[in-house]
């Protein structure tokens, strides 16, 4: 097939590539020159504006949007609706909210265009692996677009489905991440209780090595923490400071809606801001309420 | 009643000392010399050891243990053993815990003594307000100590109580800890939400002063907290980092053994856990993992 | 002073009689008949509709809203606004949510009308105990309205104040709460770690009459607990379901927002959640999940 | 090697079948005859005795026991003390607490026999696909043990090692189990909200059948949950009943000794425990308490 990528970053410059690479033609647009640059030496045709984009593609047109949620996802979906005809289709392979995924598909469905969510896993290795994709929308305008998703996901017929109408890609995908936080706070915690057992001297990386075969913890994510505890066994140099990137603290929002206890997603988030926070108002009134009803010692900063 | 006080430090002290007004006749101890200087301004008989104490009390003996939970109770119990005679009772006021409570009750039934133990809360205020005390024992032995609890408690008939065999005062007083840690808990992370609501400005001080009267929060720890946030709003020089005691984790291992769900109160304790951990490897470990699967950046020590 | 009483039920009903007793003019709206009967019979001066209520007030009104939130607060709100005029005053003495209060508060202020936000406690004991408010709004019309303040509150300096601008009163009412919902948690884990200990016989209501007088757990909730375990100390008869009402839903929100760990809160939140769910799918599919790797037994519905 | 397997229940039958098929003779224990039977038909020669076992065996002897922890591993320790001779070994292959394994490999080395502490990961799925083993002990004894380990493993260098001295095996394996819960639990609730937001009608069982390939989530568990949701998409028939066995408590008992914040495998632990109390003392008293401050009703039983 033939589609435009908009958006030519770490991602979507990858899956441009994945799409090259199995057979389809790929237009790519990014304001930034040396992305579109790196884009076209891995065979992808430059845009130098959506507009360009739009009218290089042959109709119906397909676009694959890979940018930033929230604004620029706005920006760019507005800005594209007067350049596309009846018809077109627009994927969000973004993190957006699936809130604004249906506003969206609400809005280019009254112009008879089609939109398309699709919640994309799989990171920097996607690549070469494959992606994992949910995606949200009308049956037919995303079973028109199955050589797309084929080519994209690991395997023609793996890790790849359209799970239901639009917003359910990116619910979907938003449900993942929440999980993922949950497993890695898991993991973190294991192997934080292994290191501090100081008296058995355990090799973490071992560890992950022992559990990664045979296992009933064994993962992907298992795999690379261990590949991490292997180049670096006591994290040395890095911060412990966990950024979250929007799709948890979603995915604890519609728990909130939906009445539904996710005390372990929940409580996996609420770790990643605790340790952004090296000065914790909450902790410094303990100790000192502790000081008032106890005389007990205050440690000083 | 006469009774001899081991242990004259911040509590034991002011515990005498609150004995002493009310009519009681009171001997100490304490290995620090000074303690028992200071003690016997206050009107206390000093002792200079445990045999000393011994011999100063006539029959039957009334001894009232403050020392610190654990091996020095445990010393303290088993170098009284042989200097007391049938009839004697000795009661533990310290925090304990109940399953060591219920060892030491069983060697002193063995020898013909009494053993009570008695959770004690009020903190430094006790000595002005009197001390709430949840007592284990043998109920004619903990009534024949009437008029010691009468005089210690907040009122004659409020505030103390028997509530059940051996190791039950212990338990009780566990669980309050235990509850403690909770509350507390709720209010840092309430005022700490409030903190961070910078565009309202809000004096925290003065919210708690609101809170205090007519609100369903309202209580101790919030005047307190109240107090706390009157003299240093903004916990300046004060360290976020929340030191535990013991009590909250042993009402941890009781849920535990109970098979008991208490969120809340183990959430609290493992908050104080990572209060003092800056350099959490968990947290180290969740940042590298992000950056294996996504590319994400690190942030570096 | 004079003002009208928006919403006669239990809350608006005993705060217009607290204001009739401390010497104002109360007239009442409520769209049910009884319910003004009712007020009539305790002083308050009844108006059929809201129009007829708009009309009885001397210029400038004050009319207090104590009306459930969301779309009631905003149907009686926007009904309201044309039938008022320049330096008219509406206070929502409700639980709504700051993000509404803000955007009506500007809606107010556009039209020359003053808006204060009165984040309200103390339930059904206000009628005789007072409440205490946290309010929000513009100084100079806060401060114009100090008498009904004074007299609602527990007393006249106490348990009131205007904490910051329109908002502020809801946002600090809405952390009151959450506040509330762990420290309830603390208690009710706290409590059951002591039923459960069979062993030890404990009389709760015994337990908490102790703790209510001198300990550092003691609080209103505390004597609250104390008195439903003296009623019922099986709880005999009530269901293991706990509602909530909004507010901890939304201080949960509020700490997303601000990146706050709040996980006290946020668990006691969830518990309820839990506790309205008698048929968890997620237990259902653990438990199958166990069985899957492990071969073990799955219990049957 | 020749070794001697105690207990053919599930677990000891298929280990034994594994070895047998890699090559090695065994013999069996297990006190229940038709568990002997079933495992002499797979080729393992039956003992009636720990005695008959023990002589059956040449020396050294390698006894592998496979038998629940606790009370039946201390008998059975106890019982083969004076069977054995100085340089057998006995190979603890069950879930025991790693410090009782602490107290018996001490008690062994003291009569100079080898005790070796082996956690096996891999459920029911061990017989075809390997064990994943954690082992603990002395490094010439672990060694001498190398093809057995061979045999059991997934492959022969993967899956398994030697993680540090006596204990350290089962130690890992306690928090190997620890992790289990977490990823269950994240799981679980993922699933959860899934299944809630009805509108998206979601079929649970494809999701899990796109995640499973290329998704960041994928993992083993999330292959079987894949699979029960195929079987049972409602999960019909099955109580939201959630067994734990000992290692989740053990873990949690260990972080709380090494001052480890671990809320996530904490909460998984807890909302076991939830799970089977359909009759929460603790909610019904925070019902109740809601109706004693807020006039609100209650839910009857």
């Amino acid at each position: 097939m033939e589609l435009g990528m908009v958006g030519l970053g770490r991602m979507g410059a990858n899956m441009a590539e994945r799409l090259v690479k199995g057979g389809h033609k790929v237009s790519g647009f990014d304001p930034n020159a040396d992305a579109r640059k790196a884009a076209e030496a891995n065979g992808i045709a430059p845009a130098a504006s959506l507009e360009a984009l739009a009218k290089a593609l042959p109709a119906p047109r397909v676009l694959w949007l890979m940018v930033p949620a929230g604004k620029i996802t706005d920006d760019t979906v507005n800005t594209l609706l007067p350049l596309l005809a009846k018809g077109d289709t627009v994927i969000d392979g973004g993190n957006s909210n699936y809130k604004d995924t249906l506003r969206r598909a609400q809005l280019y469905a009254g112009h008879g265009l089609g939109y398309v969510d699709c919640g994309t896993s799989g990171g920097v290795w996607g690549l070469k692996e494959g992606y994992s994709m949910m995606i949200g929308g009308d049956a037919k305008t995303v079973e028109a677009l199955r050589p797309i998703f084929e080519t994209l996901a690991p395997a023609k017929d793996q890790g790849w489905g359209r799970v239901g109408p639009a917003g359910s890609g990116h619910y979907t995908k938003m449900v993942h991440n929440g999980i993922e936080y949950g497993m890695m706070q898991a993991y973190a915690e294991g192997f934080s209780i292994l290191k501090h057992k100081e008296e058995f001297g355990l090799d973490l990386h071992q560890v992950g090595e022992i559990w990664r075969t045979g296992s009933v913890v064994r993962s992907w994510l298992l795999d690379l923490a261990t590949d991490a505890l292997g180049k670096n066994p006591n994290m040395d140099g890095i911060a412990p400071y966990v950024v979250d990137s929007g799709e948890g603290r979603w995915t604890v929002d519609a728990a909130l809606e939906l009445n539904v206890s996710a005390p372990v997603i929940t409580l996996s988030l609420m770790e990643r801001f605790r340790s952004r926070d090296d000065d914790s108002f909450a902790d410094k009134l303990l100790s000192s309420l502790r000081n008032e009803f106890g005389g007990h010692a205050i440690k000083k900063e």
